[in-house]
């Protein structure tokens, strides 16, 4: 039994530090990916491994490791970490809070280790993964996608956000692309808000997440013809903004059909040319479906292919999809999330077994170890907000969860 | 009774040469108010004018003139022309041929001056008004209403583009902020392509707009509550896109109700933060109502407003009135009209009166001198497109007509 403990006050100084990387008067941050703003935060946490002797390593994609090599070169790696990046005018604990608990997780366990209390048999990497949100460039989770294979680093480094500047030239342009290798993970623990009110109304402090939710994500557009808003007649336009809303409602409408099992959303609209007196010839949605249920997300898929064809018909325009990314519904690590509760067990938190709907960096390191991840409260359940807010006792609850889990999991794990 | 005759190959020549100023690989010019491109037509326009031996004026708002005072001082002016701004992807017809027109008209009476078949008791000013299409800046007419003086030119200083950069800072950039005193005009004569298809419908080449509609332009936005499009709860959302949605289907419905009498459109929306996956906390809408019936307009006004609160109330967001512009329905001269007749009969020129639904800025100049507008024929009524078209001998035709209502003008108009 390691005697491992969060320093608390060391945790909220690094929140707060963290949080003043482009922090937004109202208390968010707002640091897309490979932004200025992400640029900073990132130089921050590089100084931060620096400080606690901790190797930084870069990958070629930006993912960052801040590496804890004390049980030597050929024993494995237990990682936890999360993302530094947020969205346009977003919270300061999304993401970062999952870095941060890795950080002060690790000065507890460094120091562990100096003291012989804690004797590794595996090394220890935090990391910051890049471009988690899926704000500035689609898809979400970029930085795990291409670390554990599922998407081509060639692939990613073209993807292109709405200036049509490339991840590539973003990455070179806040240097942040790297040439190391990283570790390669025995097992993957990961710290979050949870972001939803679950925890809250049952007035639970943290929960692992046991399953995730398969989300269905569609770039579609309608194209109709650029004309005069004045003298065209009504009858002869063909407006690609009013098939548009036709399917946004539509979509709305398909939730209430499903109740609980199918949420679906549209968050981004690019229209053209956008000008108050031309008829819009082209309107691009970004859509996402998201259920619990494998069925549910193949049956949203048809009904919104339905409602596409029906919305452009409409507005006598025409619609077709663009791309479809299909993210599977899944669980995690039933073994991680039985040392996550014996670990909450043994720090006296009550919680329970959550679903996340929103997207985490684990559910990509699951396709190559052991993944899970940690919830701790969200008041109001609110998240990619300024106003997203976890309470300091919540989050240091969270933490030293994750340092039982990682020291157990340090001490136990063998090559 | 004069002999100026219109150059048609110089016309087309000059049709030409503006095309190419910002042209795009369809045929169409991008050249919105004060950019790089509308530069490279001002250019251009500067450089006619010189070879014409007309005096070059740029006012503080950047209107241009090209003045032919063969009168003298105290002589009236006549005054022509239309704006070489377009639409984003716009077409080459649309200002362009009004301006186009007045240089081939100019030239055509000062060779009739020169030969001594035209005896001028009034000066001849050719005019290229600031941001008539109002696509980059709103309200559209800046220029011409600065000019009459219906917009302060401070207020109009300070209009922003999508990018925060005011008309101001735009024709500074451009090198068009000037400090002539243009002259004010006795008459003024506008040529336009239809933008409609009504005169090619009834194989008509050319008409005057003897009316022009009213209009209402409105922005409004809707706000709601920026959170994860993931695990919000469905009930939870306030998604502003969705409120603007249902209002984009509600007033297209509008015009089914009102028949041909109500024209409703939104060209234009831009959503906060428009990132997939967060929902819109913010959207804005830039919608017009068109009407000939001022009744109606009023009536529309209305009805948009309940359209607004349910839309809102709806999607469980907040929605409310920015800005609205109202341009009355009116009356061109009704002594002009009877002039371009005149011209039209003595050319063998069949037309009929036409109402325009689009603004001109010749409406804003009728504010202070007779003013009318002469219409030729539009292909398939389509404009505020690279594919709008309108056929040469129908250019030549309504430049001759223009020819014959300046020199009426020039010759009988006195101080």
């Amino acid at each position: 039994m390691t005697t491992a403990t969060i320093d608390e006050a060391l945790l909220a100084l690094l929140m707060e530090e963290q949080a003043s990387a482009a922090g937004t008067p109202d208390g968010g941050v707002d640091r897309p990916a490979l932004t200025e703003g992400d640029r900073i935060a990132r130089d921050w946490l590089r100084a931060k491994f620096d400080e606690m002797g901790m190797r930084t390593l870069v990958d070629p994609i930006g993912n960052m490791f801040g590496c804890l090599d004390w049980a030597g070169a050929d024993a494995p790696w237990i990682m936890t970490g999360s993302h530094l990046d947020s969205q346009p005018k977003g919270g300061r604990f999304d993401g970062a809070y999952g870095v941060v608990a890795g950080l002060a997780g690790a000065a507890a366990l460094r120091e562990a280790v100096r003291t012989g209390s804690l004797v590794p048999r595996a090394n220890l990497a935090v990391c910051n993964w890049t471009n988690e949100e899926g704000a500035r460039f689609q898809p979400s989770l970029i930085g795990s996608s291409v670390y554990v294979g599922s998407m081509a680093l060639a692939e990613a480094m073209t993807v292109r956000d709405g200036e049509g500047i490339s991840v590539g030239a973003a990455l070179d342009a806040i240097g942040y692309r790297g040439r190391d290798v990283p570790p390669r993970p025995a097992a993957y623990v990961e710290m979050h808000v949870e972001c939803a009110p679950e925890l809250e109304q049952e007035d639970l402090q943290a929960g692992p997440f046991t399953r995730y939710w398969g989300a269905t994500k569609i770039r579609a557009r309608f194209t109709g013809l650029q004309a005069h808003t004045g003298p065209t007649p009504m009858e002869r336009r063909r407006d690609a903004l009013l098939g548009a809303s036709y399917l946004i409602a539509d979509l709305r409408e398909m939730c209430g059909a499903a109740a609980d099992t199918l949420y679906t959303s549209v968050g981004r609209i690019e229209t053209h040319p956008n000008s108050p007196n031309s008829i819009v010839s082209e309107a691009t949605l970004w859509i996402e479906l998201r259920s619990p249920v494998q069925n549910v997300l193949a049956w949203a898929e048809e009904e919104f292919l339905r409602a596409l064809a029906l919305s452009a018909t409409r507005a006598d325009v025409a619609g077709h999809v663009l791309h479809t990314e299909r993210r599977k519904a899944g669980v995690f690590d039933a073994g991680l999330c039985q040392r996550v509760e014996e670990a909450m067990a043994a720090e006296g938190i009550i919680g329970k077994h959550l679903s996340t709907i929103a997207a985490h960096d684990a559910i990509r390191l699951a396709e190559i170890c052991p993944s899970i991840v940690v919830a701790v409260r969200s008041i109001g359940g609110i998240c990619h907000n300024a106003v997203e807010y976890s309470r300091p006792e919540d989050l240091a609850a969270g933490a030293r969860v994750l340092v039982r889990v990682l020291s157990d999991m340090i001490e136990r794990t063998e090559a």
